[in-house]
């Protein structure tokens, strides 16, 4: 239905507004934050930035995939490319892990392999997850569904065990930040395969799609520019205890 | 009528150049300000550029929704898309009110639960608002304009009573201005539910429409751009304060 | 006739030409004064810089309701938009009052309610001068650009008098130029009114309707790109003054 | 013919480029003069950047005036607006005198009188010019042009004998080259009155455009971009003298 | 297939967020690392800049080539420009070998004599290459291929052995990084003849052209962006190493 | 045919992509060399932007002056404009000779009077050249071109003989590099006299027209971006020596 359209419709430009306001804000951060801080902010803001752009194509592919005229939604012939989404994942995900490996500032050695390890599962479970997000029956779906929760829940597991000793190391004042990111990120992650699992209802096709973009859509930005956040507060407190309060000096 | 289809069109115009010119007028002004409340700067011109966008996309829809020729006004059948506001809202409304914490410098636990809960009270207000922005009847309207009222009423609460205090503690010299603002915070805000109201009244749709939208206009400019130089004002009274005068040297 | 339509035609290149021309030079002299005269400064540039924005959409607006071919002119149907310019002044000319306060660098309560006062005085004027401007009949046209009148010449009074003992503790270098400044603004406000009332001569249409655009064109070079160069060089002036003549360094 | 239509075509894109090309040069630049002379270069950039606009717009009203299909030139109905070039000087004109009179580094009141009388002048020369250049017939273009040249003898009277006594107090080693930019401002402005002649030849019409636009082209170019280096040399010349040879110091 | 078209699509889409995402990482980069590094970052950036140039441009082709309606796709009869493909490697492979011997830091004359070497042998055999790609008989494709291959060779070679007695000269924190970029390049760079031999296998030809496009655009991405990020992480560590670890000081 | 068309179609957007490239090296090396080189960089990256934005339009003109549909090419009646090549020569042939002598950094008044007359010359050379190149019969083309190649010995006779006294008083580390720049510049040169000459042979139209755009445009590639990079090394290389090898500091 048109309410339907205009929902979904709305959702997407708010998710873009959204996208690029995280971005000029975490960019503009970036001076603000001690230099070893830096490279996370610059991720973090490169995954809005990047997110921002799948959003606008998904936005413009939405557009023409409908038409609305004196309020009746009729399909134009033009495939609404969904893909957009997994494009986005597979370039964004291996670096929202890597970006809070990054805030943790471990050793360098532990940071490589954590960020590798971690990045490659997450592009696989990816990968996994697409066949059966396309396909038409819900047999194929769950297939799929069933094996890219192997890297899933591996991630899950370094998350909470692998990393949990890094944690425990963190100065004090940003342990309960950087516990907040770990959870932030579960709990929105885990939100995207109970949306993949929308299809299994007995709700219409337009429900269906509506509910299954708003979803993700939602999921997205507490994934993406929440998660953005708060790593800025990581690196914005731990700058100020390892590099010094900056004391007020006169402005120049 | 004509008229009133472009004295719509002329308000969302300048609401746009108002809310772009406020933005470069906030982020330039980044740099006369103390560290410690460039982030207050950089979110308050945020909230101006985001406003820019929607203005754009709002004053767009508008122009493709209505053809002038002549002088007559006909219906092209493609909607105009009110949502843009509510999309709009939801993300600035949020910000505003953190911009106002943050402006005050409290300590930082106190700085994040009264975001945290503020910024949820704002987005909560804002979606339960919409189902009666667009209900056809007046009885939805009113059902969901009063559930909206509920958080409305905490975060008028939590600016007078919860923050009283703080603002008891902010340096003399900036408090008239932090009550400035949380007075035409008020003000502004309180003027929503007030245009909210204008289809119980007996106008004729143009006319309803034409208030409706001119009215949200000049409640968003001044909660917005008001707000943001008030901001800005109390932004560098502080640092003065603060980081002490900037002493005139030898310009370089 | 088609040499009516492109005078003004030119008439609107060459002022956006040059509103855009001095939102450069104003903006990049920012650099060469004082801290405490970049605010001035920043106003300045975006007094043109909404300028040239509106002298954009005039123009396009302008080229969309004629059509000349041969040398023939006709109307295409489509209404040219004459409100930006009303849309313009509401923005702009309280923000040239408040340029014009600021880099007398009064003491802080002062420049707040001077601000303040001429910028409500010069808001009302344009508000109320609007409906008169649209008006088909000459009485509509005198009775509310009367009323405007009340505003205005309390700004001229403020202008003079209330700013008259401010001026004289301006430094005697720069008194000159603060004259000169507010000589300037009188001269080009008093042009508008003049413009106004164009139509109550027995010009044909055609012609009404070019001197009204180009009076108020040439007005608004005066008044917003005239000005911006004189606030400029007052404050560099000042700024030599109060932060010490720049030495000559070795260039770095 | 379509050789002559190429012919300007060619000359427009040309003239375009080097506008263009001198503004990057010039506004890069201002980062190698003395603080004194950056003015200079920001107004010598700016002509040439409105030059480039005027020249962009020129060339697109060029190519909509006429079309060119299979060799064979064809009229388009669509007038070729020439007044840009008319709006240009006019702009541009008192801007080229005053860049002039800042890199002498007069006396402050002088500079100011100066670059008042000669602005003055230059515009007044271009309006009384302008009517003659539209005009059909030979005897209009006389009468105009002629009333024109007074203030031309006046700008050139300034020139030589006004700013004579100037030009004696630079230092030596700058003498050779603003006498040199008085030189290249007369020869080139001297050309103006020349190219505005050809119409009382008797070439077809054609021809007479197109030697007019050709004739107009190289001499904007060798009094803009031609002037502008030449400033730009002046003022590094004079910068190294007052401000110190930048010694050598091991780059950062 | 349709699904065949839009696997190629997203690829396309997805490299190019990539390419994009790298280059602003990399530019970014350049202020952290030390001043002999930032050459070798500013050419990484170039390359993956050139890269998203190119598969905007292979994706509009894409796009214009082929129509897909309802899920059926047809031809348009504009040619798909397979050729951009080529022309981005004959720019960035010289400078992809020129970015792993520049980050080496050898001496000037090896650095040029290796760079110029590499450089040429890479773009021969991209031209070598090139027939043999557009050829439609197998025989002329594996003709070419060999060519090519002779070039190839000598690159791994001097990669190999060439190279090898520098890499023992870096310090040994970086030695193992520089091993990584060693095989990162050979073992992309082995990718492209392997998919260049595609054709020769019995797929259908929409298969073989889907499975010629995702090869080299997977193949690209590690090459460009992989190498790019390694190249940064090799400058980041000998930066730490040559400069002295930047040690925390307070921000400003 | 279309391969043909194809040929010069990749080759100019090669060359696009090469200039734009080569212009962004070339403006970010400007932080990397001492303030006496900075000049030679500007005008080198200002030779390539010229560059890449003329085949940006010879390629658009290119695209319009020829159809292909399923391999077949057709002329659409719009003339390619092949003059952008010599409004570009027009523009970049004098900086080019212009950068050379900077980068030598002769004495002021030598600086002086080499440019100028290297400049006229090439200037010359270009405009005698052209009227051969338009030219339908081969008679009024070797006429021009004999012509044209007057000026073009006297630059070779200058570029060896006049400045090979000031190539001696090189520091003996850059001689090479400046001798290089001087072998380039004269072997891509002579490149285009040859190019010319294509016509008198019996090749084909569209052959002649393939040959002649492809080797225009590898010789302008060598000439332009081979030598910025060229003169780049050259400013890197006397920056060290001149101001001190650049110690290593611990990052800022
Ligand atoms: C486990 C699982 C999935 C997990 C998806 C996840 C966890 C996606 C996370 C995306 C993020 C964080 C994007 C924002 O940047 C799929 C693919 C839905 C398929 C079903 C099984
Ligand atoms: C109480 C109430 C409302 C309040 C809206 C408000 C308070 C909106 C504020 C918007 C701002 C500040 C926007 C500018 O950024 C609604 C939703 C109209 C619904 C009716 C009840
Ligand atoms: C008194 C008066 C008027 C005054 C207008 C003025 C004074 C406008 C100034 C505009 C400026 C300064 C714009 C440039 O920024 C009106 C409205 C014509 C109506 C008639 C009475
Ligand atoms: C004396 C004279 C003229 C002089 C024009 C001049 C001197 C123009 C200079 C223009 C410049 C310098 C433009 C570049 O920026 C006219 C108007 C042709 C009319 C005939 C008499
Ligand atoms: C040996 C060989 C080839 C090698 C191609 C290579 C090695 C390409 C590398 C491209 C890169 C690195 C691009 C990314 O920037 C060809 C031409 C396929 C032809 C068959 C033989
Ligand atoms: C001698 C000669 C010619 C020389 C042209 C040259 C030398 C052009 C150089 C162009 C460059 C360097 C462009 C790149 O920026 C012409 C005109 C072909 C005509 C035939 C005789």
């Amino acid at each position: 239905t048109a309410a339907q359209y205009f929902f979904v419709y709305n959702a997407f430009s708010f998710t873009f507004a959204t996208m690029a306001a995280a971005t000029v804000f975490l960019w503009l951060g970036r001076s603000q934050v001690g230099r070893a801080y830096r490279t996370a902010l610059t991720i973090s803001g490169l995954v809005t930035a990047i997110a921002a752009y799948h959003y606008w194509r998904i936005f413009e592919s939405w557009g023409a995939a409908f038409e609305v005229r004196d309020g009746i939604v009729t399909v134009t012939g033009l495939a609404f490319n969904d893909a957009y989404r997994y494009v986005d994942w597979l370039l964004t995900v291996p670096l929202l892990l890597i970006e809070l490996v990054l805030v943790m500032r471990l050793s360098r050695s532990e940071t490589f392999t954590k960020a590798t390890r971690l990045g490659l599962a997450a592009a696989l479970m990816i990968v996994l997850g697409y066949p059966g997000e396309i396909a038409d029956d819900n047999g194929t779906r769950a297939l799929w569904g069933t094996l890219s929760t192997i890297p899933f829940l591996y991630i899950v597991y370094e998350l909470f065990v692998g990393l949990g000793d890094a944690i425990k190391r963190q100065p004090v004042e940003a342990r309960g930040l950087v516990k907040t990111a770990r959870w932030i990120t579960f709990a929105s992650w885990g939100f995207y395969p109970i949306v993949y699992m929308v299809p299994y209802t007995s709700f219409s096709g337009a429900a269906t799609e509506t509910a299954l973009q708003i979803g993700y859509t939602v999921a997205d930005i507490v994934a993406k520019a929440g998660l953005g956040v708060l790593i800025y507060m990581i690196a914005v407190r731990k700058s100020e205890i390892e590099y010094g309060e900056a004391e007020p000096v006169a402005m120049r």
